[in-house]
């Protein structure tokens, strides 16, 4: 394989990745509501990275195997995380930097707090910081095969809006799908605070050695608030959250400079 | 292993995780530190997760083994990323919660866009979520014998500080110092924008086979930023960078709203 062979054509280029890998059919789907709208290449794992966040691989070096070559429309499966999978596309594969980078979608949700370890969304954010418009999709449905067909107006809809204006700078979208044939609408909104409760499984194994294995449910700490993408999700509309790679808090209420004091 | 079988005594409950492993020098002179402020457990990675942000391991059970059980310090190992860690305490090691939840001290900044893949600062994350007042300390050099007490008085104060009068809600700390023994001061500041710039070496392997090993070097896209954390580490300054776990960019100016129209 050769570095850097992809390079935009005459249709904009759009950059596919997921952490459920790239045999999953939440991607299959998702690059098919995509080719309409410009060349497709996906840069995916290779297996499931579920819960990888904005990881990266740096102890190993990377494998990347080349798995679908149509016209418009390529695929690569890679070893590593899926930030690992924007940085080979960005710094390895392609030539020219996408128009628009588009995770996953989401074999189950990625509303409230989920957004801070899930890798679709670690994908997005790496596209953020590279300067290019970036948003990752969930179906709320942890089901190998749900139905990704609800998610195919939205997605359609705001790929093509962010492929035509971009989007504001440091900002990609965290969308969020009711699985469901009857949703309600679509509602710009922000991440449900809350915390993941009862985490762990213990056990003891065949050979009478304890084992802890990750559990729990999602415990919403406002669950009257209209403006979070839990409340709306749960009557049927479609999240849509703006989110930023930046992790500082401005000191907007003084109450930083307040505590050094 | 008994589940939760530690619990606060008279004096505070601090808990010390990081990414390097529990070998690590910066995680050993971190509970030097702490242990005159109160009861110190530490549940650390048994190897370096360098790179891990807030990744949770959900695909195998974790194991936890306990390595050391004096009078005001015990230690575990575990075979998770430091998120894992912090979960598993809350969850199956403690009984009751920890007062504060210390990440360090990194061996290398955590300043810029790196903390957006640090380990350290996943840990951070973990313990804000949670509502358990949480500081990560970075040395600035990445070398195995760095020199770490010049954090000594920058980790004692802030965490007596936090362990006094707690954290405002939602905010954690991002604590990154110079390796230097002239240190100027400390500043209240934000992470630097930027990106990895150059961010592979490919190879050939024995066996003819491509790999891809990252690297590269940090991008500061606002070098002349005064109340960025890079401009003032690049002066000697302690930098304390407010952060929080929350994705959500609220809307201030009516971008996004207008994008959506």
């Amino acid at each position: 394989m050769k570095d850097r062979t992809i390079s935009r054509g005459a249709r904009p280029l759009i950059l596919v990745t997921n952490d459920d890998g790239i045999e999953a059919q939440g991607i299959k789907s998702l690059v098919t509501y995509l080719m309409p709208l410009g060349d497709v290449v996906v840069v995916a794992p290779d297996s499931a990275r579920s819960g990888q966040s904005a990881a990266i691989t740096v102890n190993v070096p990377l494998r990347v195997t080349q798995v679908e070559n149509q016209k418009g429309y390529v695929a690569f499966k890679t070893t590593g995380t899926p930030v690992d999978c924007v940085k080979l596309a960005l710094n390895v594969l392609l030539s020219d930097a996408p128009d628009l980078i588009v995770s996953g979608i989401n074999h189950g949700s990625n509303s409230g707090v989920s957004v801070v370890y899930s890798g679709t969304m670690g994908a997005v954010f790496e596209g953020i910081i590279h300067g290019i418009p970036s948003i990752g999709f969930s179906l709320c449905s942890f089901s190998h095969d749900a139905d990704f067909s609800v998610c195919r107006n939205v997605v359609e809809r705001l790929c093509k809006k962010a492929l035509q204006q971009g989007l504001p700078s440091q900002l990609g979208l965290n969308v969020n799908i009711p699985a469901t044939d009857s949703i309600q609408g679509e509602v710009v909104c922000r991440a449900a605070r809350g915390k993941w409760v009862s985490e762990y499984e213990s056990r003891v194994d065949p050979f009478g050695r304890p084992y802890h294995w990750l559990t729990g449910y999602f415990e919403n700490a406002e669950p009257d608030a209209e403006d979070t993408d839990e409340y709306n999700l749960a009557r049927n509309y479609i999240s849509i959250v703006p989110v930023t790679p930046d992790r500082s808090l401005p000191d907007v209420d003084g109450r930083i400079a307040q505590w050094m004091e």
